[in-house]
């Protein structure tokens, strides 16, 4: 049986230092993943891509927060309660299986994930599914929630609980209330962040897919929900592959082709701001070597979206069959600022000033302390206030000749006159708001792997198979690899030349001289290196000098003068 | 009194956005801090400018390793065992406090760090030191260790035991078997690594300093001892300050000045290897900005020594007087390879391959086993092994008519001539080695924090004070703001199209179009912009257009042809 594209590129990825199991000369843990050097040059790649189009570009500015975060923090955000999933423990063997899993693994039922404990628990009872590790009956066992957050205690002594961050969008929120001073109170504005995140996985799998620590970029963009509008315009050509919920449900569903302007015009996507970054993102994906057949935006089923989301789509990429979660879009609405503002002593609100003063009536008394003081002695006080509200809540109760007041328990009755109610015109400059969030949230682990599964191919080259990284010029991990035919009689010195020359232009430069050409040439097609520039003995000769220039995915070479070069590869 | 360099730094941080306590609404964490958008743009600036000089001028190669490790790798690292603190509890109110620095802080002593745990019991009860908090005696408290890394639980149930690496190397040192398969096992060749570490200090100072999540960039150089060189005469003219040991323990010692060949063969600086990496270092610290005034290396005591290191110097730079540790330069021997040579299942030596093969005589045996087994039955195949022992050891024994051997306590006596002993020439092509290795490692807060303290400065313009963060255009967070003088007449609109164009040609640009010019210059200034660019009625009136180029540290402003402007900046 012929390999699978997964196991394929697992080897590549290994042989050729992509990425590979962490530790393990130790046995390895599962769901730690180590990139190697051309690994963390094509991730490095497209996190800068991922900044100048999502950061950069839009205006956003980037912050970096820690990734260890103190536990009030979770309280807030919600995570300590739910950031859950459903665990069974097989109580002969001890292994831990994901309850959900295991029923989709076993059944024809898709999304458990979405399903309460009770309900999986019948599944599993209905089916008689089995621990995977030792084959028990798991039919009685109870479905436990299992928190997905690494817990770290700070500081000696019992000292203070700690999480690993489970998003990095967490480190921007609760830093709101000084982020927004940096951005003078206006909206809209947005922040950016790219950095580990960790989910302690019940059962990860092998690869980049579901990792316990990845790397997330993400995309918090405060708007005020009633004003702010996207600049459509910018992306509303922009063709989007989607799959919506009511799709997903029908007999024959299938994925629709339509512009964003039609995505919009159509309520097949209801926030504009959402189908805004679809579009930006759908062209981003292009940029760096998605593979549109590969592709679709998936709108979430209702039981499926997160507590804080409104509204959500996923980018999914398919790899060997299997659809992959690469981003998430969500409208998070003014859930998280509204809990921090609930749970700390910070105010998340935001000062938005009326484009002109309002004029509203607002009602007030002053009451007559002079008369209410001898009359009701330490109850005066109270008794004040009460009349306020009154105010404020009943005004009409001062249109009678007395006024009726509850403090501790005892009624007491106030003579209108006393009250001195009126109401006043009061002149409001704004009001404050809780801004909303609109975040595309990538996930770079996917990316990346993504990047690998759809560039990955084979073809024959002079009869020999060949297996080459088809990567686009903007996230290989080499634009110009630079070879002497042998290194002796000057080549190596005029090939040294000019790769220097090469990397002084800006392009970044792999420089071998191991091997013969032809391995030399296969090494390269493996980590998606786009050209090999040959120096060779017609070099030395030529007047001007000449150089072997080859192209990865032609393989055609072609002669080009050394001083046109670093114009014939731009 | 006025405020120390420490605190403007810390309010001008806060305010401009550089960086700040994390969590601050929930009352923060000690030791944890959030560079907010200056910040993160000095911080990557500071990453990719070492990147370059240590990584890919230097031809190693970077990768990504994971920030939580499992606990063998800890155990074969010797940090589980050793990476701690001197702690010390008080039994009143609980409070711990480091016990070194209660010594150091309070009498005339230096280096407590490098005392036994004896040395600090006695200076406590020496000098009465009392709990900084309560005030309570501490003479009679015992001092303890105190790890530093910070633990947690990788998986559900029991799970398996992880740390938050303590320093990024490990990361490195651990996948080495594979990396030298990438360097195709030719020695010698560096790898890289900028990412998180974590020390669980007890306790933290305020700022950037101690910090308990930190960013470090190190660089593991694996050479072969015997026969690899570091190219000296690339840095052999560069001066370096070096306070050596020597000079730190005389009565009137001072730094000296001296180039890098003259450290070498003076000895000050033992390794080359070290004395190499200090030339590089030394020459990217001024190009960051590190104000060479406030800089020295010193070379660390002998009791100062990790575990691992044969020799060390740091690179400290001086911040309000104090020395900050902001590189290590440490030849690290062989002393990581080895133990996780010795502790994991992998092979952590490279087979180094002799220019020519070697014949060496080797002694040998083919015993007779027709004989042997006959004659001492289920002994003979023990024998045998023993006899090969002898061969090698004692070859002399052969001489004999008897050999004797002694299996399982009992003495046994074969014949010479069963033995068939002789002595053959083996030609032996090379040998499996141990790389030794040669660190230097950046801690790039502290780096962060040097170059920000550096930058700062005060001066008067217009008879008002100002303050200017003087960075070197390398790092400075933002090269070019461009502002239109009002928002309105189409200015607004040039001033954005000249703000694209200079993107365009690869400059960072900030847009800003609020509040007046004065103090968008001020707020460019306090951020370290070194150019400002301003489009007035004027750019709209002059045939060709011009602009108004404020320069930061002078404030002379210059009139620029709007199609020289790039150039102009360059």
């Amino acid at each position: 049986m012929s390999k699978s594209l997964t196991e394929k590129l697992s080897e590549l990825a290994k042989r050729r230092g992509f990425f590979f199991q962490s530790s393990e000369a130790y046995g390895g843990v599962a769901g730690f993943q180590t990139f190697g050097p051309e690994g963390a040059e094509l991730k490095r790649n497209i996190e800068n891509s991922w900044r100048e189009t999502f950061s950069d570009s839009l205006g956003h500015r980037e912050i970096e927060a820690p990734t260890i975060m103190p536990e009030p923090v979770f309280e807030a955000s919600g995570h300590l309660d739910t950031f859950d999933d459903m665990i069974i423990e097989c109580p002969e063997c001890g292994t831990s299986s994901r309850a959900d899993h295991l029923v989709e693994d076993n059944t024809d039922i898709e999304e458990a994930e979405s399903f309460s404990h009770e309900q999986v628990e019948a599944l599993i009872k209905e089916h008689n599914l089995e621990c995977p590790s030792c084959g028990e009956d798991l039919s009685n066992v109870a479905v436990e929630d299992f928190n997905l957050m690494f817990e770290t205690s700070i500081g000696p002594g019992s000292g203070q609980t700690g999480y690993l961050r489970p998003e990095t969008a967490q480190g921007i929120f609760v830093e709101f209330p000084r982020l927004k001073e940096y951005a003078r109170n206006q909206l809209p504005f947005g922040i950016t962040q790219i950095g580990k995140a960790y989910r302690n996985e019940i059962s990860p799998r092998k690869g980049l897919v579901r990792v316990r620590e990845l790397t997330q970029a993400e995309l918090e963009h405060f708007i005020d929900p009633e004003e702010d509008e996207p600049r459509l315009e910018k992306v509303e050509d922009v063709e989007l592959k989607l799959y919506s919920r009511e799709q997903q449900n029908a007999e024959d569903g299938e994925p629709q082709f339509m512009t964003v302007k039609e995505a919009v015009e159509e309520e097949v996507v209801e926030s504009d701001w959402i189908a805004y970054y679809l579009g930006i993102a759908k062209q981003w994906y292009e940029e760096i070597g998605v593979d549109m057949e590969r592709f679709r935006f998936r709108q979430h089923q209702n039981d499926e979206l997160s507590h804080y989301a409104s509204d959500c789509w996923d980018a999914e990429s398919q790899v060997d069959g299997d659809w992959i979660e690469i981003t998430g879009f969500a409208y998070r609405g003014c859930y998280d600022l509204k809990k921090h503002d609930q749970y700390s002593r910070e105010d998340y609100k935001i000062f938005k000033e009326y484009d002109e003063p309002k004029t509203v009536e607002k009602n007030t008394v002053s009451p007559d302390m002079g008369y209410l003081g001898p009359e009701f002695g330490d109850k005066a006080g109270k008794i004040a206030e009460k009349l306020e509200e009154i105010a404020e809540n009943e005004p009409e109760a001062f249109e009678a000749d007395k006024v009726f007041v509850e403090v501790d328990g005892e009624e007491y009755s106030v003579p209108a006159d006393k009250c001195n109610f009126s109401v006043e015109e009061v002149t409001e400059n704004g009001e404050h708001i809780l801004p909303h969030v609109v975040e595309p949230s990538f996930g770079i682990d996917r990316m990346v792997y993504t990047v690998l599964a759809h560039a990955y191919d084979e073809d024959e080259v002079d009869d020999e198979e060949r297996t080459v990284m088809r990567f686009n010029e903007e996230v290989a991990p080499t634009e110009v690899a630079v070879f002497p035919l042998m290194d002796k009689e000057g080549l190596g010195e005029k090939a040294q030349e000019v790769a220097d020359k090469l990397r002084e232009e800006g392009f970044s430069v792999k420089y071998d001289d191991t091997g013969n050409i032809g391995k030399r040439y296969r090494r390269q097609d493996e980590v998606g290196t786009p050209v090999c520039v040959t120096i060779d003995y017609e070099t030395l000769e030529d007047e001007p000098e000449t150089v072997t220039v080859r192209d990865r995915d032609s393989t055609d070479q072609e002669r080009v003068e050394i001083s046109d070069l670093a114009d014939y590869l731009a």
